[in-house]
């Protein structure tokens, strides 16, 4: 790695010991993301040169806290991510603490306002937990409910995916065998559960104002038990020629629709004509 | 690679060299969706000896057209597809002549009558360019026109992201530089180019009958040539705590809403009391 510059505290020669409850991240919007939210959670800086201009509030703020950051070569970040799309930067940071579902109940809004939430049950894929944060964020989800199989998915490329996604968004991270249902029916929510087939169709539906939209694992889907607790149970239709959508397209077509229920009942609808 | 069977005519200890005209495809489902779309296609199989069951019928064909396959281990499969989501079998198979836009527009029911295309005008990942397809596939669009870079990443990862959605659709290509929204527009298409912000929200839009979305590269988005000629902008709307959806859950989001408005406009309403 070519040594640029670091500022004093850091001698970045050696190669960084980093402690578990860091992570690395990385891709442009990604990082940037992660630091107007918590900058003090942020323990190093890797960039090429021709990141300088993007990074500058983020390199200032690193001499300012005596936290290290070299300029590196593309080869070096490839190696540092073990991935080509980081987009010329990643950091490493303190990983976010989840909140439990406890916590992310108290932080919403109560019955009767409106409220939606996702729960990724089992949802394996980095790519598609990281698309799901950033439709959750773009549609304004107020959390997302995470298994740990899940949860070990927030990896720094389901960060990268995210765009920043994985920073706006609430998470909760659910034990195994951990009551969830009762926690959610106790605040009101209504269970909607996807299914492939035999689901009333999304779009027939009118979505409960406090939803929780669940979604199970990329092959076998949701789990039987989970089905069969659920206050709903919607299908996304289609033509049939394929079986189903991907889970993070499947995702985006249900808080999309969502997001439109909640704006169409809220816009004044013209007065009918007699 | 252990041999255990091949059919008579293909000597499977040497390998087998590829034609420029062919293509390894995975995944069980895009495997399964070719071999019932167009089985005079397929060249060779390889296989786990876990998918014997799930491939009897394919097998069988091998046999009689004395086409090879391979029963092999799941080490040579990543090696032969390069990736570790083979899901227990490979093709390879005369790749799929890309129809002309004039071929397309031709299939395709003419105006009056709705139809949907999708324009993929520089969508470079082969995981979004399939996830786009099995959307394409589920919402039942008429048919998806790809620039030469989106069709080169028509791979065997896109296929199998696709799920057999890559089967289902028609893909036209086009060249660079090719006149496409002329012949658009003689067949009544109206051209709904998709932007970040200032088009109007899509769920206050009514969707054109003959919609054709047009969906820019992943980074820089649509081209401004483009943007300036179409008919309608649309915007994806949304909380702007990301600044938008990834390509392929974006082009899930249109098709499911052009979907739900052929249903809703073809659902008699009830009659206005009075």
């Amino acid at each position: 790695m070519r040594d640029v510059r670091t500022s004093m505290n850091a001698p970045a020669t050696a190669p960084r010991k980093r402690n578990t409850d860091e992570m690395r991240i990385y891709g442009l919007n990604a990082c940037l993301a992660m630091f107007a939210k918590r900058p003090h959670d942020l323990r190093k800086v890797y960039l090429l040169e021709s990141r300088l201009g993007d990074l500058k509030p983020v390199l200032a703020w690193c001499v300012q806290k005596k936290l290290g950051y070299r300029v590196v070569e593309n080869q070096d970040l490839d190696k540092l991510t073990a991935s080509q799309h980081h987009e010329g930067v990643c950091f490493d940071v303190r990983r976010k603490s989840p909140l439990t579902l406890a916590n992310l109940l108290q932080m919403i809004p109560r019955a009767p306002q409106p409220a939606l939430l996702m729960w990724l049950d089992g949802v394996g894929n980095p790519h598609n937990v990281g698309a799901v944060l950033r439709s959750a964020a773009n549609f304004g989800a107020h959390g997302v409910i995470v298994s740990s199989e899940t949860a070990s998915s927030l990896s720094g490329a389901a960060y990268r995916v995210a765009e920043g996604g994985a920073e706006a968004v609430a998470i909760a991270q659910i034990a195994p065998g951990e009551d969830v249902l009762g926690p959610l029916k106790n605040f009101e929510f209504q269970i909607a559960a996807t299914v492939v087939r035999e689901g009333q169709s999304l779009y027939a539906s009118k979505l409960p104002k406090r939803t929780v939209f669940v979604l199970g694992a990329e092959g076998p889907g949701l789990k039987r038990n989970l089905i069969d607790r659920a206050d709903i149970h919607l299908t996304i239709p289609g033509t049939g020629s394929v079986e189903s959508l991907n889970v993070a397209a499947s995702a985006a077509v249900l808080l999309g629709e969502y997001f439109r229920q909640r704006i169409v009942e809220s816009t004044p609808r013209p007065a009918p004509r007699r």
